[in-house]
């Protein structure tokens, strides 16, 4: 079962020092039940002959158990588990099995889900796809840097040497903005949710794709805003759909993804592009473009924010799925006019955010190797899309599209096959899986399902689709 | 002048070490105007001997400002000024000395003010003041940890240990909680937030203290609330006008500091608290308790979530105060049930939130260094209050009343002296103060001003203070 995902996935930040490996043991074992609430600890001694580490370091790693309450001491005795520290139950902590297939399906499962756990599903790629030695070459860098930098509220506008980095490197996407357009925040989410502030009222339509990122309509309910939506092409939206929409509905923004659209790895066409900007200028739209896969790219596509000069199109940008999403960091580009309305709403809702993320975000940057790491990313991907696509086929999985770039594979399922239902199916086996309809407000996306390839080759994911079609064929 | 503040300010980040230090000089040189765009840089040797560092030390500077695009390198001609590097002009990052004495002037001049600028006005400890070494110690440690820890998603919930570990630390005030109605977030108003979008609708009425911390009011406009306020005595809310309001507007939510009252440094006493909970049940009033600065009090004060048990009461905290406002981690103690809610939300408008800042505190936390760090602080504070005091009303600016614990001494000014117009005269001299109306929603503290006890012992403070009461009294 997916069960005490949360606990196990957490035991590991510790266990990388011996002490901390002293901790994970114990609390494994509290967590696993084998130490109930009260019971004795194993003796200094006779834990560190078990794991070979050194009694001192079991001394260590029980007196931080005792710090943090999960044991406590008996002078003279020994070391007892704590009444209080009997860990979450794992029907408290697991995720919930029979939770509805909406637009927080794949999003909670997957952070949700464990180690041990497939998740061909989820949206992110695997941390040892990321850059994981400059990020801890930058935390010992970031160690060293000033007391403001360790310890004080982040400029309004967040880091300056960061958004003019930042502002080169949209500017190689055709994105024209001075570091005084760009206002840093915590995360790409962050960046479109203080937008609808800015720009929504209750009540307001606003335009997605269909299919869209799933959390664009979390977001937006969020936000009690009225969502309408438009079929995607390979090109961009179906344009002429988009007009009719646009004169019907009159929705005040359109949020959308370009250079890799999620969930359907299409690239925006610059006929399409012109089109939608045209639109945009006739029906007074305002266009928020999700730009958070641009790393991934070979070759820039084109993009709403560079055709538009940053005028009604505002860019979004993140770090979370190239770089590291334990360090949160994303930025907005806009008109200058309004970063800052943008910067006044941050205050009141986070207060300033974070200035040590934004430090080691720099830090990375700064270092070179991470065009290095990007371009080993690009190369990986291209290979695990092409080897994802061939084993799918295989199972009769077939793409709509073989995208230019990124993560994602969407992809139609054999004919009449429920991908909720094939969901909900993988589930039990420890699979995580992101059936269409999540994505499609229009609920037309029974068929479909979409594939991270950095998470897809595992045998057993396939193996788990082969069986479910089989039993979906035969009760269907 | 304020100005340039951000800009100087970030620049010493990367100036603590050598190569950032080449780095910063450019920069500063650019930002100065001593380098034109376009202009040759001083060669490797002179820089090397101006500086007295190693020519490859410029030479990586060099190469780290020609990756992030400030300057570019013409092989064989040396190192220019990019065109797009020309910083932003200081009039597009100085603070706007025009803006209206509104809730956002002490937020945005103090996140704006740089090193050189006097604040005794903002809300927070000089970074000198934060346990700088625990945290570069803890900085080290993480930069150790697992793959996930340093580049994956958190989980929905956050970091169990620091769960735990906070369960257990607000034990101690009296606050029960199993770690699953511990919620993390990335700071303590990021919590209010998510509270305001869970809890109210557009339109609702919300109670807040007069005074109260500035940012709640900027928060619940942006939640299109509308706010009434009771006045706030040194027991806590005036309790006969506190039944009169909860009659007359029927508010969804009272959102208030306890322990230490935000500005006044007032306590809650145990019979206030129980007739606000019985005038809470009385009306269905849900109640936010912000508790940011708890760890400051030497004894416990009464919490108005410890005598409810969670059940109408939300307790907040967070560790920008005391620990880093660089890192973010904040959290929310409230009713089981209220947590799943709470938890969609988090993901919808920022998913899932920042794993590395949690990491990080909790190391800080788990060290013990950090009780020791506490203790030291309070009795720095106690001091630093005893001081500020004196010397206030030697100007004749007299404390409201003495706080027990905190950083923040709120005062009466002398008769007939206008705290907004005495804040826009220091605002020239690069002093930003806290004048008494941007904390009060019924504007009577016009005669009324917060100080932080940390930042106001600069003998220059007081001096801007003497003139500009002289002053106003001549003009006056």
């Amino acid at each position: 079962m997916v069960k005490n995902a949360v606990w196990m996935k957490e035991e590991q930040v510790t266990g990388s020092t011996r002490v901390g490996m002293v901790m994970a043991t114990i609390r494994q074992r509290i967590a696993g039940r084998s130490l109930l609430p009260g019971a004795r600890l194993p003796s200094i001694r006779r834990l560190a002959a078990t794991l070979g580490v050194s009694p001192s370091t079991v001394v260590e790693g029980y007196e931080r158990l005792v710090a943090e309450g999960t044991i406590h001491s008996r002078p003279g005795s020994g070391f007892y588990v704590a009444s209080q520290a009997v860990p979450l139950s794992l029907s408290q902590i697991g995720p919930r099995v029979d939770r509805a297939v909406d637009p927080f399906w794949v999003s909670r499962l997957s952070l949700e889900a464990g180690e041990g756990d497939l998740k061909p599903g989820c949206g992110w790629l695997p941390p040892s796809w990321l850059p994981q030695d400059n990020i801890r070459k930058a935390l010992r860098s970031v160690s060293r840097a000033s007391g403001p930098a360790l310890a004080d509220y982040g400029s309004p506008f967040g880091l300056a040497p960061l958004r003019q980095l930042i502002a080169r490197r949209i500017a190689e996407r055709g994105i024209e903005a001075s570091p005084d357009q760009i206002m840093l925040t915590d995360c790409g989410t962050q960046a479109i949710d203080l937008l609808c502030r800015f720009l929504l009222e209750p009540g307001d339509t606003v335009l997605v794709d269909d299919p869209c990122y799933f959390n664009f309509q979390a977001l937006l309910r969020a936000h009690r805003a009225k969502t309408v939506s438009v079929p995607y092409t390979p090109s961009g939206p179906d344009i002429e759909l988009f007009g009719k929409v646009l004169a019907e509905h009159q929705p005040r923004l359109y949020v959308t993804n370009s250079a890799v659209h999620n969930p359907t790895g299409a690239t925006l066409s610059p006929l399409v592009a012109h089109r939608v900007l045209k639109l945009a200028d006739q029906f007074g739209l305002t266009i928020v473009e999700d730009d958070i896969f641009g790393d991934f790219e070979h070759t820039p596509a084109p993009r709403l924010a560079a055709f538009d000069g940053l005028d009604r199109v505002v860019s979004i940008g993140s770090f979370s799925k190239t770089l590291s999403a334990s360090a949160r960091c994303g930025f907005i580009a806009a008109r200058p006019a309004w970063v800052e309305g943008l910067i006044d709403l941050k205050i009141a809702t986070s207060f300033g955010g974070g200035r040590l993320d934004a430090e080691l975000v720099l830090a990375v940057l700064s270092d070179g190797g991470y065009r290095r790491h990007m371009e080993r990313l690009q190369s990986r991907l291209s290979r695990a899309m092409f080897e994802a696509a061939s084993r799918l086929k295989a199972c009769g999985i077939e793409p709509w599209l073989m995208p230019q770039a990124g993560m994602f594979l969407w992809c139609r399922l054999p004919d009449g096959i429920d991908a909720a239902d094939i969901a909900r199916a993988a589930l039990a086996e420890n699979v995580v899986l992101a059936p269409g309809n999540v994505f499609s407000v229009s609920q037309t996306a029974t068929n479909f399902m979409r594939f991270n390839v950095s998470q897809t080759l595992d045998e057993r994911i396939l193996d788990v689709l082969r069986r479910s079609f089989i039993k979906a064929s035969r009760t269907g």
